[in-house]
C-alpha cells in the first residue's frame, strides 16, 4: 500500500497579520514547515502553531529563509555563506526552543522560498545551509527539490534528504519550478491539483508546463498554505488519495 | 577565601556596526552576557562571541531584550506579558542553537536593558520572562537585581537567582539604578569603580549617589562592556581584587 | 445643512501581508489616514493607496506611529521626544514624496495607535509630534482626540487642530477610548454604529460604555479599514447620513 | 584652474551604533551622501547629520539603498522594479523632509553599497531607480559610476549625471570597482590616495590593480567615511590638492 507524506508552509503570520488557516491546514497535513521569524512568524504566532502542531500529532520542520520580512523571503540575497550558516542555526534554535516547550521539537529542516530557488543551483549557499542542519543536528532530515544541489550537499555531507515535489506549482521541462509570476507558476483548481497528487505518488509522475513528462519519485508532497484556496485544495487531495487508498503519514 | 563573578555584556555588534571589544573582555570575567538578536547582535556576530566564550571557558548567558534594534532596548515597550514569553523563549533558543555548535551552551538568563529595568516592578512582564525561562530549561539561573519583583517571581517559580551589583552605575537611595541620562548615573573613573567593586565582594555595600551606603549582597558584578573605558575598567577591578585575594570564578 | 468628514486607517499592509479593502474604503471616506512604514505600510502598498485616494480625490493624512512592526503601533515605546519627533517628520517625509509622484500630497497629520492614544497625557510624547509638525508644514492639520493634551499642544503652537470622534470604538465616561481587549472597546454592529455617528453629528454626542452621553464635537469621524466588517460598516454610515440629508466632505 | 567636488558617505550611524566621524568629514567633503533609513541611518541620526550640513554649507545627497539593515546594503538584493522604485522615492523624501527642516534639502541622489554595483549592469534596477528620481524631482542630479547602465539610463531620462571617481577603492582593468574582499579593493594609505586623487583630478586617470591605466573624467571623487583613517585620507587629500591649487567645490 503506498503511503505519502503531505507537508505545507505555517506559521507565516507576522504580528496583526494574518496569512494562511493554520488549525485548517493542520488536519490536513503530517508535516508542517513552519516559519522561524526571520521573512514569516513572529515568536507569538510560532508557538501558536507548533502547540496546534504538537496536539494533532503533525511533525513540525524548520522554514528557514532569509531575513527579508518586506520581501517575505522571495527575493535573492547574495548573502555570504558564513553569515548564512549563522543565520539558520539561530532560526533553528529559535523555532526548536518554541516546538520543545510545548512537547514537540524541529523534526526536520525545509529552506523558504528564495533561498529554497537559490540552492537548487548556489552551491555556496547550499553548503551554508548544510552546514547549519550538520551542526545544529546532523540527524535532523532535510526537504528539498530532487536532483538540487542542496540535497546533492546534503547527501554528502551525511544528512539524511527528503524529495519532494509540489502540488500546485507548475514544473519547467528540466524539474524545477517555474517562478512565481510567470504564467503556470501556480496551480488552483482543486481537482485537476488532486489528481495531479495521485499521479506523483503513484507513478512518480509530473506534468510539465510544456506537457513534458517528469519522472520525480518523492517522499513528501508540498501543499501551500497561505493562498485563498489552499484548505480546499488540500482537502480535495486528501480525498483523492483516501479513495485511492494511500495513506497519508509522515516520511520515515 | 572570598570568591566573585565578573559579568559583561556582550555580542553587541550588529552587522557592519561593532559595540565594545569582546575578544578583551573575554579575558577579564567570567560570565558573558551574550545578546540575541533582539535589541543587538546578528548571528555572526554571536557565533564568534559564543565561539571565544567557549575557548576561554566563560560562562554564556543569554541577554533577552525587547524587539527594537533602533532603541538598543534602552526603551521601555509595553508589550503584552504572552508575547514576551514567546519573543524570550525564541531569543533564549536561537542563542542556545549557537553556543551548542561551538561546545557551549547558554548558562543562565539576564534581561538586557529597559527590560531589566521595568521587572524590578512590573509584574506581567517579570512573570512573562520567568514562565519564558521555566518553559525553556527550569534548571537556568536567572540574574537580576536584589530586591526586585524580577527575583521574587523567578525563586517562587522554583528558578536559582542570582543578585548582581553594577560596578559602574550609580545607585538611588532605595537601590535602584539611577537611569542613564541623570548625573551619577554611570560611573568611569577605573580605580574608584575597581574599590566599589571590592566593597561590594567584602562588605556587601555600595554608596549610593546621595551617600547612602546600601547592603547588597551579590554573587555577581555587572562590568559594562560597550564603553570606551570598558576594557580599562575591567582591567582594574580584576588587579584590584587579585590584589585583595579574591578569586574571579562563575557564580555556582 | 450639516457635514462630517470621514476618515480611516488604510495603506495598512506589509509586503506580502494584505489588510483591509483600500479599494472598497476609497469610495466610503473622504480622508484616508495612510500608514507611513513604521508600524504598518511598505512603500510599494503605500504608493498603491495613494494613487487610488488621488484617483477619487480622497485627502491623503500621514498616519504617523511608533516603529514597531511586529507590534502594529499598538504598544506604547517610552521612547525620548527628540527621536519621536525625527521619526514622525521621517515619516511624514516619506509618505508625502510617494503622495507627490501620484499628483497628490499629505493633507494632514494622523497619529495611530499606541501612540494617538499615549498623546491624550503624555505632554513630551504630544509636544515631539507637534514639533515635527511645525517643523515639516505649520500648515498642516493634526487630528486627534478631543480634550488630549496633543490637540492642546497642537493648538499652543499654532497648528490647525481637528477634533475626531471614533464610529466604532467604545467610550470611557471620561471620553477616551476603551482600550482594545476590554469589553465594549470596539462596536461592530453596521445599523447601531451608524445610528451613532449620526447622533455624534447631529447632536455632538456619544455614549459611553455605561451609559453616560458626553458631549464631543467633531469635524471628522474614524471607521476603522482593518476590520473584517469594516466595509459594510462605512456603507452602513454612509447610507444612514445620506438619508438624513448630511453631506460627507472633507473638513476644511 | 581646476576645481573638483569630494563626496562622503555619512550618517550611517543607526541608534547605539556610532560609525564614522560625521563632524570631522563634513569639513573636509563638499558633498554629503547621507544615509536614508533603509540600510543605515535612524532619523535622529539624520537629522544631526543634515544639520551639520547645513551649518557649513556642504551640499546633501540621498544615499540610496537596499532595505538590509543587518547586511549595511552590502549585499544584492533580487528586488522587483517597482517595489525599489517605491523604496527609493520614499527613502529620499524621508531624508529631504529632515534636511528641510534645518534650512537645506536633498540636492542630488547616490546608490549606496550592492544597489550601485548592481545597477553598473542590472538595467531593471538601474531604470527603477532612474523613475524614482524622475518621479520625485527631475532636477536632482545622480552620481554614478562612468560607463553605467545607470548613468547612461539616467541621461536617457533627462537627468543630470555626475560620473564619480573612488579616492580609495581599487579598480578592475575594466573600471568596475574590485568587489569588498578582494586583494586590492580598498586602499589605506593617506599619501598614495591623496597622489591618486590628484592624478584624477588633473588627468583623469586611474590605475587599475593590474596597472592598466584608465581614462575616468569625474566631476566628483569619493572619500569614504566609514574606515578608521577615513578623516587622516581626507585631510591628505584635501592637503595635496590645495598645494596644487585645485579648488574643492561642489560640482555644478
Amino acid at each position: 500500500m503506498a503511503s505519502i507524506d503531505l507537508n505545507s508552509d505555517l506559521g507565516e503570520s507576522f504580528g496583526a497579520w494574518q496569512l494562511g488557516d493554520d488549525e485548517a491546514m493542520l488536519v490536513l497535513v503530517t508535516s508542517a514547515n513552519v516559519a522561524c521569524g526571520f521573512h514569516a512568524g513572529d515568536p507569538t504566532t510560532l508557538l501558536g502553531t507548533c502547540r496546534s502542531a504538537a496536539q494533532r500529532a503533525v511533525r513540525i520542520g524548520a522554514q528557514v529563509g532569509y531575513r527579508d520580512l518586506a520581501g517575505f523571503g522571495r527575493r535573492f540575497i547574495d548573502i555570504a555563506p558564513a553569515d548564512l550558516t549563522a543565520d539558520v542555526i539561530y532560526q533553528i534554535g529559535g523555532l526548536d526552543a518554541l516546538a520543545q516547550t510545548v512537547g514537540s521539537a524541529v523534526g526536520y529542516v525545509k529552506p523558504h522560498g528564495a533561498l529554497y530557488n537559490a540552492i537548487v543551483h548556489h552551491r555556496g549557499q547550499a553548503r551554508a545551509v548544510v552546514a547549519a542542519v550538520v551542526a545544529y543536528d546532523p540527524t535532523l532530515p532535510v526537504l528539498g527539490l530532487p536532483g538540487s544541489v542542496f540535497l546533492a550537499e546534503a547527501e554528502a555531507a551525511g544528512l539524511r534528504t527528503v524529495a519532494e515535489a509540489f502540488a500546485d506549482r507548475g514544473y519547467t521541462p528540466t524539474g524545477e519550478l517555474v517562478p512565481r509570476g510567470l504564467p503556470g507558476a501556480v496551480l488552483s483548481d482543486p481537482e485537476s491539483v488532486a489528481a495531479r497528487v495521485l499521479r506523483m505518488v503513484e507513478h512518480a509522475e509530473i506534468e510539465a508546463v510544456d506537457g513534458t513528462v517528469l519522472t520525480a519519485p518523492a517522499e513528501s508532497v508540498c501543499v501551500h498554505g497561505d493562498s485563498p484556496s489552499a484548505v480546499a485544495m488540500a482537502t480535495a487531495i486528501r480525498a483523492r488519495l483516501d479513495l485511492a487508498g494511500v495513506r497519508v503519514e509522515p516520511f520515515v
